[in-house]
């Protein structure tokens, strides 16, 4: 699998989660981080190119910072251009048919603000909705999004918590499989690196304990 | 009441849709007609002027063509820059405050898809929350937008009752009040302007026939 990480954030640079993102990224191949504004300083966009780099990818994820409840500009301008009739949608646009549409979002207000009586009055699952949309037109598979809320406060072991989230968020296969997440972690922890926190190898760990307990009562009724 | 059309269309002069409602326009000094990518060909928005012509208007309404489940690029950078923290929001953001912010919207697609089971899988009311988070962020009042499905296949006479739908959207106080809107007949009317048509008033007229009938019925079990 290869994933297209499409970055729209108009002040990369000084932006402290957006930094620990680029740093978190996983040493594959697989994985492609294509930021636009740094690409098109000018906001011209290429179209040819991005069609292509959809095709060359299965998993696309758009991440940017939540501005006024969507993407910033330069992102929506490249929706509006590279997403055209016959190539995304319409009786011949079946170029991202299949493939996975991911979002990952950074936002400043806590995430309880986000339902009926907080100050955003609306949960992110219905926020978030013509990008849903987007995935239906084209025939994608609309993924749980990664929400990162008020990066600015987080201690150093929810962003260790968050980078081992992210990676998988780009690189597991079935990111809902406890299955293909073991086999992430075994697989990372052959790679020997030493990023990753214990405490989330022996989560899962006790996920899968859980899993099996839960098979064995099964097995006991049925018999 | 003073209404400021903020328009966002990258290709107007080639749309049809937005060719008629500019000709759709009443000739009133308190309706402003303010198009994005006119003014800013080269896409830097100045925001002081921005912000100093939304604190002179009243009814600020969004008027686009529905891309992506949202507004043109330009619009969304709009946004971005000129609804600033202390502004628009924020302990001292309070410019937009009581404001009513609408929506006109021109959609390619017919209503009925708009739906579970349509083509595009979600209602209006859905996709637009995010503009509903907006009002609600910069506590402005929400008016129900005025949708356009399909203005292509429109007839003559569709056209005409659209022309007094939106005349009446940009410039009728209280919009879903029927003396008011029976106000702007009698203020047209006297105002000998030829392009109404009949049916309308007749239609007008009706619906407050209907009324005083209700009222009556009321008043007799009251008494």
């Amino acid at each position: 699998m290869k994933t297209l990480i499409i970055v729209s954030h108009p002040e990369i640079e000084g932006s402290n989660s957006q930094q620990f993102l680029k740093e978190s990224l996983p040493y594959d191949e697989s994985v492609t981080y294509h930021h636009l504004e740094g690409t098109y300083p000018d906001g011209e966009i290429d179209i040819v190119t991005e069609q292509q780099l959809l095709r060359e990818h299965d998993r696309i994820i758009f991440q940017f910072p939540f501005y006024w409840y969507s993407c910033p500009y330069l992102l929506k301008k490249w929706q509006d251009e590279v997403l055209e009739e016959q190539f995304a949608y319409g009786s011949k646009g079946t170029a991202l048919r299949g493939k996975e549409l991911g979002i990952v979002l950074t936002l400043g207000i806590a995430e309880h603000n986000y339902q009926v009586g907080g100050t955003e009055q609306f949960a992110l699952s219905q926020l978030l909705i013509p990008y849903q949309a987007l995935a239906n037109k084209t025939q994608m598979i609309f993924l749980k999004p990664l929400a990162i809320y008020q990066f600015q406060y987080m201690k150093e072991r929810q962003k260790q918590s968050l980078l081992i989230r992210y990676q998988q968020y780009l690189t597991v296969n079935n990111i809902d499989s406890l299955t293909e997440r073991a086999d992430w972690f075994i697989q990372q922890l052959n790679l020997a690196d030493e990023s990753f926190e214990m405490s989330q190898i022996i989560d899962l760990i006790e996920d899968l304990q859980m899993e099996i307990d839960e098979m064995r009562l099964h097995l006991d009724y049925g018999g």
